[in-house]
């Protein structure tokens, strides 16, 4: 989005300044800042508010800093039994069940998520509580790994032979994903697109016509539902995490977390 | 697909060798011949069988022939007021009722029809059929003219300013149909790509997440409602005929059908 400003959009704070029912509360807030006043925001689709802001990515300053401005609207409040390192991921948990607003699974389903990045082993755990058999293939043994206990089914790509799935989620932030995520669709079947990837994909789209798949473009999604499942514990989030930074080595925590594995990285002014 | 063989999968015919009750009889045929064995036919998704031919594009011969073989199961027969220039556009208006089968228009919907080609007339024309409001953009206005008398609106590319629709049908059977459809859906939108284009495109797909786009694959269709807007006069057809050929002079009539803008070439054995 060539955004310069403060960046960072998955946060838990405190309100230090806002209405009375807050202050002092934790939250967690939406990162789409909406105009009340379009099209959009008129038909309830405020995460796509034409005019809208975007936290740390499109004319509003984000969260690696002490301080935030959020409108009242966007927060949510943070139930007391989770821990800061908890609540921190229902931003991301929140585009893991975007899915589930997007599409409907059923038991038994097959479910593919191609990706084992923090976002890729959200989603896995998200598809997983509608009973559908979830498949994550990725590069990282260390991280499928964190999967074991659950009943989500693993692979390493470079030993996965591809088969097709009626689901699958490309989530793996590369240029190659799309390919990759068509060749493992069914007929009819259904690629939901999570990877915001900026380069232009060489994609050829007559196999898309032929096999009458339905690709759908799925961002940002609604907080109260990964509320509930990070409150309920149906989600696993603690082992995602690898480091916790002081904000004041924020460098080095950006570097950290750019490096090829890294699982997520916390921030804490 | 490589195809070498008879070609042409668009025809009107008489049986004249088959099941007593069928003989003498006028039909048309679907072009997917399907095992009846694999797992997408147990699944009642025939035109997906995994070991199909295709009529004039896969494994099997074409119309452009005095006889050519269509398994039983895919024969519909012509009702007698059709005449065989209204049935012999069973095929591919088929293919437009398919978007139907696939999304839900509601009357007051904005939809936009990229294409002013013989599926793009019929696609507008069967999507008006909900209530939609239909605009077809094109590139000859001889063509948008075959529409004056319905509700469809229409536009010249050279003249129209692109806005945002509810739904965008890409049926241009180019190379930028796709970048231009994408430019004209909005947020939350529907994409439905027509054309198969064989080239690779250079897509960025980015903007298809962002703003959580559905793109729908969409190719052939059901016989059924297809005859019955033909028989009940539901859609207009003959107007897009431009001439008719004897099969003997095929090579001719082939060179026509490629010229810019002509509309449909009927062959006649």
């Amino acid at each position: 989005m060539g955004f310069c400003g403060v960046p960072g959009h998955e946060f838990v704070g405190t309100v230090t300044d806002g209405p009375k029912h807050l202050e002092g509360k934790r939250v967690v807030g939406e990162i789409n800042f909406s105009c009340e006043r379009c099209e959009f925001c008129h038909r309830d689709l405020r995460r796509h508010c034409a005019a809208r802001k975007v936290m740390g990515i499109l004319d509003a300053d984000g969260v690696f800093a002490e301080y935030v401005a959020v409108p009242v609207a966007n927060l949510h409040l943070v139930p007391e039994k989770l821990a800061d390192e908890e609540a921190v991921f229902t931003e991301p948990l929140a585009a893991a069940f975007e899915i589930l607003e997007q599409v409907q699974l059923e038991p038994g389903d097959e479910v593919l998520v191609l990706g084992d990045g923090k976002l890729g082993l959200l989603c896995a755990q998200a598809l997983k509580l509608t009973g559908a058999d979830v498949t994550v293939v990725g590069k990282h043994a260390e991280k499928l790994k964190l999967l074991k206990r659950s009943l989500i089914r693993t692979a390493l790509l470079d030993e996965w032979k591809v088969r097709q799935f009626d689901f699958v989620v490309e989530a793996t932030g590369s240029a190659d994903g799309f390919q990759l995520a068509m060749g493992a669709v069914r007929p009819r079947g259904t690629l939901i697109l999570k990877s915001t990837v900026a380069s232009k994909h060489h994609v050829p789209l007559a196999p898309l016509v032929i096999n009458e798949i339905t690709v759908l473009g799925s961002r940002c999604g609604p907080f109260a539902p990964a509320l509930e499942a990070l409150e309920k514990r149906m989600v696993s989030v603690l082992p995602l995490i690898e480091k916790e930074y002081a904000l004041s080595q924020g460098l080095d925590a950006v570097a950290h977390a750019g490096r090829s594995g890294a699982r997520k990285i916390l921030l804490r002014p």
